[in-house]
């Protein structure tokens, strides 16, 4: 199949070479041009721009947030002015449910197919096409991009004939990962300042009733102290529940402990913290707990 | 060893049948006395009051709260005044910090020995020996009763030297559990709001990112509305999450998602659900989103 | 001075009668043109459109949302595109501090003087001149406004020589109002359950510590259970919360009750109540401590 | 009328010689005797102990906390064991509602009579006679008092026939000043962060919609930075905070304000502001806004 493949980060590039891997011609774009050339060495064509690379049957998107997702959707050589009839734009960045109905709408008045498919997974999964892909839009769609999906992912779920669904689906996960940050973060806060280990407590959940990827990998870089480099940033953690939020609000759904996510992530970012990774987080309840006193409490200190 | 065993409820009737099992010598006792005949006919003998129970090595207890430990434990004929100079407590019941300080003290003073270890685990893991153990108390103290532990149990983990830690980080256990049910509450309301199925989402997060016992467990029973019979009570909830914040009231620790929780275990309760299984936190989310508009919204109704 | 006014309801309506027997000529404009009849009867003249109540030195805006506003600042006969250069808009509106910094720049651009003027009171004081006017912008530009704030207001507070730190007060206020509500509502549940008659409570209150119009005026519909007709309904509530807490994002400022605010105020809009005055923010304590049993106890109902 | 008087602080202080200006034989009492030489040459006789302040018609107790009305109530010289039959106890201490409602069982058991009558007012309102008073009590109890009541303060609401509902009705006005408190703290961060001069918007708040004591009281103190030395410590606010979350978990009430009040006065505590006056709940919106980057952000720094 013909695909175009916007966005060549570290989830795109990987995204992009199992694509490749998988007997698909591919055009691809990013910004940045450097980002392409390992994708030419396997096969890619490097396109000039973003009408280029909508030369195809299929377009994907893997951008960082809404703005980026809009500057190539939209405007005199975006995908939507660009895309040939009938082709099919797949959304895969992490984007608020409000852009996704904004560019299935777009879409369909352009005669094109639009489907988000969001993926959960880290660069690595995204690497070893070890993503789980999260996927929505109408049937006759999504079915013709199950091949894909399986090129780059190890299990899709199917959540919707709606595309932004599979954005909701994305977001309140974020949202869910945030949470499980939080609630860790305040444990180990408590039990530190009575004097037990953090490393053999978090070991001691995670051998238990919390062995999954979420508490393993947050708590691990809990105990540790750990934030930096980030694997997420708190300001792209903020963003998240800014739009988790906003979505429920558009859906009149009250939730209280997103609500008090983003007053922490506001907290760590107002404070100077906003590059470190999201599970710096529990650095605020140790702070609040007054465990900081001997250290630096201001993370802009 | 000779082992007295008080509290033959679900979870104290497995670990003594597994201690049988494993060539001790039990003297059981439960205030209503048909629990015992069970284990006397696996070859317990059946105490007719405490103090006859305290007449060994070692003494467990597995009792539901703090007024029930207080019960056997204190008073002319309680474990503290019957148990012979040397002997041990073990206190595996899920109790306040304050009083396993106070147990603490009082066996210090009367010449006993005095460890913590309540479990982690449900009925069925009771039986089949597969608990968790979290133990803590003096070395010489702990030492001996591994090999109990491993007759109950799948693992140990001594967290102190301080036998009321281990009370802390149980309870913290169930301040991490609430939370999940909470925040998974939370998601279910919204993407079910959305017209998602409330099956399909809850088997793509345990199927991913969320892959631990407690999103299955309690993903599942919010999924199907399935609050009756409790496995685990909201009012055994929120007398847990009480407890957590005192402890960490007294730690000086603010546990800002424990406090929300409590609130809404309140409100559950308050509201004629303390009967419910503690997953029915998850109907507050819906409610609150308007979407029980055409159920009963109230518990009591 | 020759003044044109837009937007006559019940605020507009007073302030815009008290400008002309200050002896100003006035230019008056409402969408639903019924509106500006009374006005000309005291000698105002009715305009067609927005351009022609641009014809003036002044123009005030007093509508109800950033909708409205827009609708009548920006396009092709807006106040923008109609307003005579060196004349000046005064935005007496409660909007978001985005929207008056986006008005400030389109103004600046045109040659046009902008002024922020957002007001405290109800009808009652518009039509008694006895307004709180919250004044910012530069000084050359609010100075030669004083005399027509003093037409509509007991008095004015320049806060800021930045036209949108008026907004951004005059939300904060908002912002205490709703606190005030939502923590008298829930000491009223508390009071209540207890068997103290709330009238008595109210009474007490704003007899002795909390003497002020909020703790007086919120107080009576709580304790009455008056919440229809609404004199501001939770929906207009809740937008102004959002409104605070995106303007605190932007500053990177976490307001936690604010938070609360909002889910509470979500949760009123969601169950049903969204036409309800804000101070039912009250029914939903009492509705959490079961006190509703008996009642219905979803709006919707 | 022969009263005795336990607890000589700064506010029992001015109600015992308001007590003597209105011709009552006073016998007082505190633990460190200094306190009541002021009062012996107003008239007053000073007492031993407990039990000689007990010799009276009626036994005030003004004390700070729960700990210290149990040390004068009960035991073997202790209010309960001293006082004669027929007299009665009069609690003016902000207690807990448990422990009025034990003092009610104690005294009724010894034939007593037993009133609460906690005050709201400051030490300077005490010595004016100005304060308010919340009597609870069985009305033939309750009548008797009215004149004493009078001649400490300048009103009293009777609010119940039990009396540990005024204690309620005492702890649950504390609750809206804290929340007061918390809600302007916010409100002053963000338009501070905004460049807004703190005092002046201090003024216009309450020159305006919050012309209520504690938004000026309060207002002024946040505005200035200006918590020490406390009127009222944040530890006292947290244990009054802690009271009423107490007593509506009997009642079950959820109070969301309230557990967000308990948890920044925690935080406040923690991290080394037990000391400081309750208004410095202001300086955690302000730490949380990243605004306290150049000033110490930890109180115990």
């Amino acid at each position: 199949m013909d695909i175009g493949f916007i966005g060549l980060g570290n989830m795109g590039h990987g995204m992009a070479a199992n694509l490749i891997k998988a007997g698909h011609r591919l055009t691809v774009y990013n910004r940045s041009p450097g980002k392409a050339d390992a994708l030419v060495r396997l096969g890619a064509t490097a396109a000039g721009n973003v009408a280029e690379a909508c030369r195809a049957d299929v377009v994907f998107t893997m951008l960082s947030d809404d703005r980026a997702v809009e500057a190539v959707a939209f405007g005199e050589d975006g995908i939507v002015a660009s895309l040939p009839p009938g082709a099919t734009h797949v959304s895969s960045s992490t984007i608020s449910v409000a852009l996704s109905e904004r560019l299935a709408a777009a879409h369909a008045e352009a005669g094109h197919r639009y489907a988000a498919a969001p993926v959960l997974g880290r660069p690595e999964a995204a690497a070893a096409a070890k993503l789980f892909v999260i996927a929505a839009g109408a049937p006759q769609v999504v079915q013709p991009l199950l091949s894909l999906f399986d090129a780059i992912g190890q299990r899709t779920f199917v959540v919707s004939d709606r595309p932004h669904i599979a954005n909701l689906v994305k977001l309140s996960g974020n949202f869910l990962i945030a949470s499980a940050i939080e609630s860790l973060g305040e444990a180990v806060a408590l039990v530190a300042k009575a004097g037990v280990d953090k490393q053999q407590y978090v070991e001691l959940l995670t051998s238990t009733t919390f062995a999954a990827p979420v508490y393993q990998i947050y708590g691990g870089l809990i105990a540790r102290d750990e934030f930096e480099p980030a694997g997420f940033a708190a300001t792209l953690g903020l963003k998240d529940v800014r739009l988790v939020l906003s979505a429920a609000e558009q859906l009149q759904v009250p939730l209280p402990v997103a609500s008090l996510l983003r007053d922490r992530l506001l907290t760590l970012v107002a404070t100077g913290g906003g590059q470190l990774d999201w599970s710096a987080l529990a650095t605020l309840a140790e702070r609040d707990a007054g465990a900081l006193a001997s250290k630096a409490s201001d993370h802009s200190a």
